[in-house]
């Protein structure tokens, strides 16, 4: 389905390595998954498993890890398929996202404002007062960026974004579309009254190389400020609750909701659906298991499962004593009944 | 609440069918449900079981499946009376709507876009290059149309849609308001310098007569698409995951979250706030409960439930004996207190 | 972070009251956590609790509920220093903010729009025909009001939030950036050629001094309206369905979802990540635990928890009891061998 019109020649030259058995100058026309690829697209073999499916695959030409037999179709072997294919993929995906740059006529730019050189910025957006954008940042359509706010050095931030007042935004940080960043977090004073809000006048900072998912929500801090460690990489509709402290390198994959004031340890996974309770620390490399939350502190390195969560072998082996809970019962049943009788006899 | 100002007649001739008991010139204000219906309010008996709430309504004038005793109400019997609802009801949403056409001059639309006849374009709204707009369709204010991408007959995209490039709307298919179709999928490769972006030069497919719910995303493929089926209605806030392949006729209610490369067989049901780990294959017809997840294979026709999905009945049988759980502790205790004794003795 | 530039002297006549303990004019630059403050910084000490931490801190002032030993920062004593950071925070948020006055001229206002007095509608904002705009209320850029949507006076609506059309947002309201109010619910009649949208007429009226959350969806009535109370407090990413009456001074955290048609009374309370299933009553006071679903009605005043929800004390006993389950299992295959035994010898 991605448009290549490459030839296996130049596939070579773009990913840097290779070489080619069969023909340099095919034409790959398209870059295609093995099982829907036909003759004069390219597919993919990424490893040893994938050997059966490349031979069955009606593929013109493949990039492999290794010379194959089975198979017609010419091939470029790499000595890593993953890298190569990654590479590829970012060839592929700058074209496709085209190369607007200047300022669009219909976007809004504050005159405080101050913006780098060779932005972008789409039609409908808005740039409030007092903000700085970086060099080569693309500031989509209709994307708010709001007063005093910093979007850093090739900083990316797709349509209709949202971020808002005294957040900064790391160099080269993607935000997906529709994703609000710096909202008020839920913070309420409760008397006889009602709820009253606590203002939120601090504000977040996205480290560089993070990105955050289309509609993800990170909201503010009370006083100083939620932070994204560098290089984290957050799914869609994530939701970071105010003053979290979130590390490098963590993954928060769809759906992760974490509460308020959670301090996250470098390179922590929550898998998706996952989540914990506030005011928690989550150690350095700890994985919280997928639908999984934490309801208490979760050691460095530790796995921990279910909901709520438990060390993840004792999470499975409850999922299995679960299954057998029925057997139990009428075990316990037979038992009491022949002590019964035991006890009349 | 919904104003009608129609005659009890107007009504019958609006649905196609019925038979008047009472006055035909019976003028109706509004249609309300029958608990807050008024003497000048039209309401609906759509069976046998609300026939109590009609003789207990003060509805001026009532459609019934047949004609009722107990009241002073105006009747319109139908033979169907929920299909009546649904027609007259379609009338009222029309007149509701209202009728924007044309391209608004604040819209932004590519030279080199193509755009049907009879169109609405909102304020706001961006129509990049290359993107295809069907006749009739309606792009509410702030939408977003990426480049390449192709909007049906008829289709309707609500305010700040987001519509990333490559992505295709099938005719007559509704986008809510903000929902995110073809944003880049989750999907890094990691190694000790930390996480790298698998580029996602997929698109979406979504066919015709698919509703996707206010804030849903749905995410692009890596290569291919990522597909929904024809007739599919997707609720509120829900995440379908790249490269997932969903059929026709399903029904994914709000909150439901499938992670990537999920397979979903036609009219399979996901009930709210459930999903489906990566990679499963999920049969046709298959039943997921509310607020329950598959973390493996689900069989055609087949209903589970729970986190992780059992099969339903043994998951209800599991939440049964968990209230049991106390019991049969104590019943342990007692048995084992019992040998100790026997033992002693 | 948050920048102040107060004397203390200021900061206690801003809070209206409180005794200086130290120099009155000393300038606090900033008011920062107390583990963050410098020497140039105020910070808060709301209660006992933190008399250690506030003795440990470099913070060159505090607000304290009485006054400390063993400190050298300058203090102003307050009855409630709870009540005297809001104010504080309060006066800070209004500096933040800005004052953004009148409508910007890239905003679309229908002709047929009436807009009250002192009111602030952004770049790209876009009010429809019929609707109506309270005094002094502030509608940020690319916000949508749709037709004969009534905002109350002071009520905010922050970027890209979307009113569909008649729904009415109380006085003083805050809906946060992305939230999408009065979408279509969820609602499709199906037969054996698939489903068919049910039309939704009806609207949504959120009360007075109604917070709702980012990115959160409630959707209108399919007749009546979808009510939400006085004071309730709405999270970022909820979802009220389709014709639910939410009561006053309710607080629903983020990520709660609650089902179409639920009625939730006053002062109930929703933690992170619960919700409901559909047509249900939740009792005024009720409590939700965090990640716990309601499948049934709770009566007023209970606490449940769990998925599905039991009263409090019986889920925690489920999960301690789970925690044994294994030893459950030993016990009873002790017990069983035991009889084996026994029976044989």
């Amino acid at each position: 389905m991605a448009k290549l019109n490459l030839t296996l020649g130049e596939v070579r030259d773009l990913v840097g390595e290779g070489v080619i058995f069969g023909h340099a100058d095919f034409v790959c026309r398209s870059i295609v998954r093995l099982d829907h690829a036909g003759p004069s697209d390219l597919s993919f073999v990424k490893g040893e498993k994938y050997f059966a499916a490349a031979e069955a695959s009606r593929a013109g030409a493949l990039v492999v890890p290794q010379a194959l037999g089975g198979t017609q179709a010419h091939q470029l072997v790499l000595s890593d398929p993953h890298a190569g294919l990654a590479r590829l993929l970012d060839w592929v995906a700058e074209r496709q996202r085209g190369k607007a740059t200047g300022i669009d006529p219909r976007a809004t730019v504050a005159e405080s404002a101050s913006i780098g050189e060779g932005v972008a910025i789409g039609a409908g957006a808005v740039i409030c007062e007092e903000a700085v954008v970086g060099d080569r940042a693309v500031i989509d359509a209709n994307v708010f960026v709001g007063c005093r706010s910093v979007i850093g050095d090739d900083a990316v931030l797709h349509p209709n974004a949202v971020i808002r007042e005294d957040v900064t935004v790391g160099q080269r940080t993607i935000v997906h579309a529709g994703a609000v960043i710096g909202s008020d977090g839920y913070s309420f004073v409760s008397d006889e009254h009602g709820h009253r809000r606590v203002p939120q006048v601090g504000g977040v900072v996205l480290g560089d190389d993070v990105e955050v998912g289309a509609l993800a929500t990170i909201d503010r801090a009370t006083l100083d400020e939620t932070v994204i460690g560098r290089g984290t990489k957050i799914g869609d509709m994530v939701h970071v609750g105010h003053n979290c402290r979130v590390g490098e390198d963590v993954l928060l994959l769809p759906f992760t909701a974490i509460s308020g004031s959670v301090e996250v340890g470098d390179r922590a996974i929550f898998a998706g659906r996952s989540g914990s309770s506030d005011n928690l620390k989550i150690g350095a490399g700890a994985r919280i298991g997928a639908c999984s939350v934490a309801f208490k502190d979760i050691a460095a390195g530790e796995t921990v499962w279910g909901n709520p969560a438990r060390p993840k072998m004792e999470a499975m082996r409850i999922q299995v004593l679960l299954g057998e809970l029925a057997e139990m019962r009428r075990e316990l049943r037979e038992l009491r009944a022949d002590r019964k009788e035991r006890k009349q006899g």
